[in-house]
């Protein structure tokens, strides 16, 4: 019975904090932003997110549902040849109108880490960059159209990936997202104008860039002027406020794409479209990663790198206290979705234009000259952990302490 | 194993007899001609069929999946202001490309007969009214260019509808569908040529009628000048031949729609829109069902009849011998795709332009005048036993037998 209660708490905070789902809208859950449909292992969860969406006044549910094996089915039996075309190109046409209308959309994430482990990795990487072009619109217009969430939730697959039980799996997905709190929309609140204050505080410092030391990182991460931070809470065009994420732990910003040097150490594995990256560092010159190594997952990293123009230089910086509670659940999900919940991190590759003041209204050119990077990637990785030191650093080259082993330096005001 | 290997058999007559995938087609699985999206339970039958497609040369199988809970949590929850608005709009702007291309589309259905038995029967009605309007273009265009199939395949609830194990519903399946035979391509190509050597002799006969005779039924359905009788068996524009069912057993017409009269009583239960409509009889006076009264599901019966102009009038008309295998073996399916291929049936409704040579080419008027009626549904209902002759009538008026005691009682001529 527990589990069926948090289940529906969970669907409620989804609905409520996550989508923010408005009276007449209508909603599609699916998993078009990453490309695919959404695994029917999540049945469960659906039915009570559309429940809680027709109580919270919504017109129409849709779902998107999809079946990972038959993507494996063929990258084995199809044609090589044809690999270049979309595999889910019904998905783009389905999902526009409700991307252009502004409608609610749900994006529940669960897959397997290593379903693609046994796959030739060029083909894999064919698939990967036939979603990532055919995607790219639908992508832009929820981005800017629409109120839409991310969220997680177990698989058969990803819970033996982790070695929890589904049950276990679970409890730490409800944990996480407050959802196993007494009134987890409440508890959400909090956080929201938590994680606010301290976007609130970073901003008004204006640094001139952070300075981040850990074992095996010592990287200076360069801000463009008039630089905003922000949390999940994102603004829709109507007014209608809600969280891209849930959980969220993380403020961030744009960072200077010609400004970053030094070295930097990733502080967790991270997950690349079905392949484990591990024990990696990067080398940064003036913004540019100039070597990259991994110790596992190398050749994928490589290939990363060298996707685009903007795939050597940053895309965003985020800070993370070492104590949010994903970090303390102590579980590494090998998803960034998650994973970057728990720690300090970079991205390589596109910047979010809100990051800069004015950035949406700039032409391409004024956004590469205030320091905006562009790239049809954007890959989080984790840097740190809770012996890391971030330091701000100001006008006059003086560094203030933001974040000491790994926890906040600073106070912000409490709650009225 | 052999359970394995009978949904292997099955796939492959799907792919090769129901559909005949061409290399280099794209292949959408869904049920979009019948207004749903596909279940998940159909899973390991969907993931044979895109394998068995891949082998065949498919250069893409899409598959666009649903949860039929979803629609039950829609009739519950939702402002019933808006079940008027069809549910899986999106999956008209997901299907229509591949209808437009004229790419091979095959439709599994599976479902619950009783899904809406404890829902508000105006409100269902509204909901399918929608499905039905929205959808008209969809199937017009996937019938006018595709190669496209409808298959049955067992789930839980319509299992347990019929009383049988899971492995018993797909016994059943399998031996209906010949995929427990040798070579089931094989026993389907005879078949094939069977059902067509029948039509090509009713076609010949150019009957003025045919006389329906059983208990509580006597019953003349006039045919029109030039009919044509046909099996499952349909060319597409591009001259791919498929089958539009399988398992099918029946040869079909269109009758002339003022031309029909006497009583029909129904010989089985008809499951419409999910809900089942028994003990039924209908009076024709010159084509127009001027009464009709069902021991259960009245309400219903009188709703479909009142549908619109054409509704009660004829649009079909089909012999199936009463040894069909679907007959024997003894399983009231509450599923016409099925049902019907048990039995003798005819349908209220529109009629396929095909059943009267030219009648694609004619224009409303000349097709109203040639005896072809016009209307938004099409549902057939079974009338044929064990205890049924039909006579055809020529030109004089002299009865021919065609079926006696639901035997065909003519013999045709061999396969070379």
């Amino acid at each position: 019975m527990s589990f069926e209660k948090n289940l529906e708490k969970y669907a409620g905070a989804i609905v409520k904090v996550g989508l923010n789902v408005q009276p007449g809208q209508r909603v599609l859950i699916g998993t078009p932003i990453l490309n695919r449909p959404i695994s029917f292992e999540h049945a469960p969860l659906v039915r009570h997110v559309a429940r809680k969406c027709y109580e919270a006044g919504a017109r129409m549910v849709s779902v998107m549902w999809g079946d990972p094996e038959l993507d494996l089915i063929r990258l084995r039996h199809a044609d090589p040849e044809t690999i270049s075309e979309f595999q889910h190109e019904w998905l783009i046409n389905a999902a526009m109108p409700f991307a252009e209308r502004g409608d609610a959309i749900l994006v529940i994430y669960g897959a397997d880490p290593d379903l693609y482990a046994d796959e030739d990795p060029d083909l894999v990487s064919i698939m990967q960059d036939a979603a990532q072009r055919s995607t790219r619109d639908l992508r832009l217009n929820i981005v800017r159209n629409t109120n839409w969430c991310i969220v997680a939730a177990p698989t058969e697959a990803w819970a033996k990936k982790l070695g929890l039980s589904m049950d276990k799996f679970w409890d730490v997905i409800f944990s996480i997202s407050r959802a196993d709190r007494d009134d987890p929309i409440k508890a959400w609140d909090d956080q929201v104008e938590m994680l606010q204050s301290h976007a609130t505080y970073m901003t008004q410092k204006a640094y001139q860039a952070l300075h981040f030391v850990a074992p095996g990182t010592d990287l200076t991460v360069g801000l463009p002027d008039n630089h905003l931070w922000a949390s999940a809470l994102s603004p829709k065009p109507d007014g209608i406020t809600n969280m891209v994420n849930l959980p969220t732990e993380e403020i961030f910003t744009t960072p200077h794409k010609d400004r970053v040097n030094g070295t930097v150490t990733a502080s967790m594995p991270l997950s690349y479209g079905g392949t484990v990256i591990a024990d990696f560092s990067l080398t940064f010159e003036n913004g540019r990663a100039v070597s990259a190594k991994a110790g596992k997952g190398d050749k994928v990293l490589q290939k990363l790198l060298d996707s685009d123009e903007g795939s050597r230089f940053l895309g965003e910086v985020a800070l993370v206290p070492h104590s949010s509670p994903i970090s303390q659940s102590g579980v590494l999900f090998y998803k960034t979705l998650l994973d970057e919940n728990a720690a300090c991190h970079i991205a390589l590759g596109s910047a979010y234009r809100n990051g800069i003041d004015g950035g949406s209204a700039m032409s391409e050119e004024e956004w590469a000259s205030a320091g905006g990077n562009t790239s049809l990637i954007h890959v989080d990785f984790m840097i740190g952990s809770g012996k890391m030191d971030v330091f701000g650093v100001d006008a006059s080259g003086n560094e203030e302490p933001v974040l000491k082993q790994g926890e906040w330096a600073f106070t912000v005001r409490a709650r009225q």
